[in-house]
């Protein structure tokens, strides 16, 4: 799609600087060398800017607080409040003509299909080639079932979300309006619990319980989420989950939490509002992360957590700022261990 | 399903204290606010005792050393020897209605589905619609192949095995009784060897062993157990893989050994017998680990541990109890490196 | 197939010490107690020399340099240049003829397949059953598509490339010639990004790039490849990756680099040709890690790695020499604890 310069002003609010009537089709990125004339980029990082007086990008969206050093001749200035957010509001914008053009489109069984002849599906949901849809499910307005993803028994989805190829739902799970699931995403396999018997050897613990996923929750490729053992695994509205994550059975994740790829959680941990946490970083059971808990990459947290909006980091999980100082002192422990030495010998000489 | 109380304390062995003739017909958890009346749930944990005196259960399943500080009004009791084996019981019994109920009614080829004409296929064996079945593989009795399974060629899957939708299976793997593979499981996929060409690129090394799976093994979601280069990789029965867990070409993992999600386990090591292995812990190649080790979470084991029953955490593993005291004295650091700055310049002092 | 030993030794360039008409038509590893006869195994590492006086393999493959402390009466030699690269070949070579008789003659489209009608499949492409070919893709020639594949629109992949069962390919991914990917891979999900809003809730920023795969890459099971949110997320020729490995939006991996397993790898981050990273480590985002770095396992990259050829462990990293005398120390905790509690109070004592 071509769009002048003017109408893409328009749509972000902002003034132009340069020649409006210029077309632009296409997304670029500033630093990249060999941008195509019709593309459009941002700059808001200014270690960047040097890139603004090169470019080949026929217009660049700046924010009003923008003074160049040098003189821009090679392209055009939108100029907008903040050039970030007026970028990722051209990228909105982009997406919903392409959803609408793609997405939406698909609509009705492709075939062959397994479809349970008690199944319920909404207006304008599409179900692909070689999806299986099981008894008494059900799937809101809008749902789209991409091929491959495997829906179990007594499910319900509701509108307008969206599972990808490959997606596996066991039997009774619940799932909201608005959720995006990533391919390989695993909701409500069997939690891990398993009772010791005498002679070594482990009996399953059956896991009876189901898995409830709110509505604006978005799941990353080949996540797996175990159902409980009793009672629910919940997934809380707008809930935003990387790629590779394992949430352990009866694990809570409170509003609109966001973690990052291959974070572990484990069973029955209970996880607040607001939070974040980095990759890689691991979530013992049986605890809870108060609201707003900031947890950086590759943290080992084996403690509940009471206090709100915190930073924590390490193995075992301390504050971030302690963290980083011991580490800091972690990489002069050999130093520290000579001082040490000298100390002892310099004492031992003077109390000779 | 509804029982009586006075049904259900039959079944565990236990005596009723309260209306025996009330029913029951759900399961619950008595830290849960909202409780339906004809739930069941046990008091195990002294910490949740508080609960019993305000919960909506219908019955709760007690030990018989318990005592109550309060007197138990709002609800009836099954005193059994222990409550938590008690109410564990009572999970298998109830699940055992439900498979019977669900997985062995699952019989017969669904359409469409793909069955080489060289394929055996024994009595009561389920395949799912999608799911592919190779050359000359064998599958035994009452082995459930649900959607979108895939089995190569010459595999060997012995009896009552359960494979839920979307487990993949390279061509000649043997897998025995009663095992359970969730969602997502690659089993058999080539090891990751290759040979540095001298020009710094990389020529793969052909991988042409395969994996042998004993009886009693149960494997979470997205794991992945990789073929030999030569022989076999090794899964001994009864051993339980959490989800999202990588085992590298080569591996043995010794019997009832059970390790938590995420877990790497790199080429060539030799796991023994009734080991544990925490969550996000990983396992250098070729390299030996002693019967009934513990090693704890995000641990990083690079040696050979031959004493049986240690425990090992840290990054690289040491003693447990090490790494604890270290640990404790890693965030005292800053505390530390003042106390000899300290001590430094006292000691100048002194000797000016 | 049996070979001679003499055919063997022709093959590798050897001379054969023994008897060179008797037949071989196992490969095994010289540690093995039970190697059947007409088993070829080889002897590199000089610790298992002692194996090579009892295997009852018919054959060993050992190198020139080799000199037998003992008397060699059990089995046979080929001697070559080096055991190792020699075995290697064999391996190759006897791989050679497997791939003929198995892959090579999948060809064409097995029933029930979806292929769109304006998809485009060169010579001898195999389509498995259940596999998804989208709209305007193109198949080049000998490529290998597996049962339950997924590939979007607009995706091109080069000749010779063999995508195993269960893998999914999102629309507009470029994937060159001569690449594995193992069950499970997920090419092209959408990148983890999320623009807070005033409320603490988060709305997603589109992802509206894509993912380019050049030639002879090797991608393990389940390893999750996110595309880009403008741009390419881009793995250059000769890339090689484990199993379980996230590789986010925007990333770039060099020429022949290799990464093991469950490495994740954050957004933007762009890592250097021959590099080699160990499993569990992780590389944070918008970062760069010069060439022929080496990253040993479970580090944590948390900043651009500027000079070529150096080696890095840790959390954070550091150098790897650094960081084993800093672990080492870190266990001597508790003793230079001790020492500097004593010095205190040998100074205190010597100042009264």
């Amino acid at each position: 799609m071509k769009f002048t310069i003017a109408q893409i002003a328009a749509i972000l609010g902002g003034k132009v600087q340069g020649d409006e009537n210029i077309t632009v089709d296409k997304l670029g990125k500033i630093d990249e060398s060999n941008l195509p004339e019709g593309s459009i980029c941002f700059l808001s990082n200014m270690k960047y800017e040097h890139y603004i007086y090169t470019t080949n990008a026929s217009v660049v969206i700046v924010g009003e607080n923008f003074i160049p050093k040098n003189e821009i001749k090679n392209t055009n200035l939108i100029v907008v409040k903040d050039a970030y957010s007026g970028f990722t509001q051209l990228l909105q914008e982009y997406d919903k003509i392409i959803t609408a053009q793609t997405l939406h489109k698909k609509i009705g069984i492709e075939n062959p299909a397994f479809v349970a002849s008690s199944a319920v599906l909404e207006k304008n949901v599409y179900v692909g080639a070689f999806a299986y849809i099981g008894e008494n499910t059900k799937l809101g307005e809008n749902v789209k079932i991409f091929p491959h993803v495997y829906i179990g028994e007594n499910v319900i989805i509701e509108a307008n979300t969206v599972l990808y190829s490959g997606v596996k739902v066991y039997p009774n799970t619940t799932i909201g309006k608005n959720c995006i699931f990533h391919s390989g995403v695993i909701i409500g396999a069997e939690g891990f619990g398993f009772a010791p018997q005498k002679d070594g050897s482990y009996k399953n613990i059956p896991q009876l319980g189901n898995v409830i996923i709110e509505d604006d929750v978005c799941i990353g490729a080949n996540t797996t989420v175990d159902r409980a053992t009793i009672g629910s695994t919940i997934l809380k509205k707008g809930v935003k989950l990387d790629n590779l994550i394992q949430v352990g059975h009866n694990v809570e994740i409170g509003e609109h939490t966001v973690i990052a790829a291959q974070v572990g959680i484990a069973g029955s941990a209970k996880i607040g509002k607001y939070c974040a946490i980095g990759g890689q970083s691991g979530i013992a059971g049986h605890i809870e992360i108060a609201n707003k808990t900031r947890v950086g990459g590759k943290t080992g947290v084996n403690a509940t957590i009471t206090e709100e909006n915190t930073t924590v980091q390490g193995y075992p999980a301390q504050s971030y700022i302690g963290f980083m100082k011991s580490s800091a002192l972690f990489r002069k422990l050999p130093e520290l261990n000579k001082k040490i030495e000298e100390l002892e010998k310099k004492l031992n000489d003077s109390t000779k």
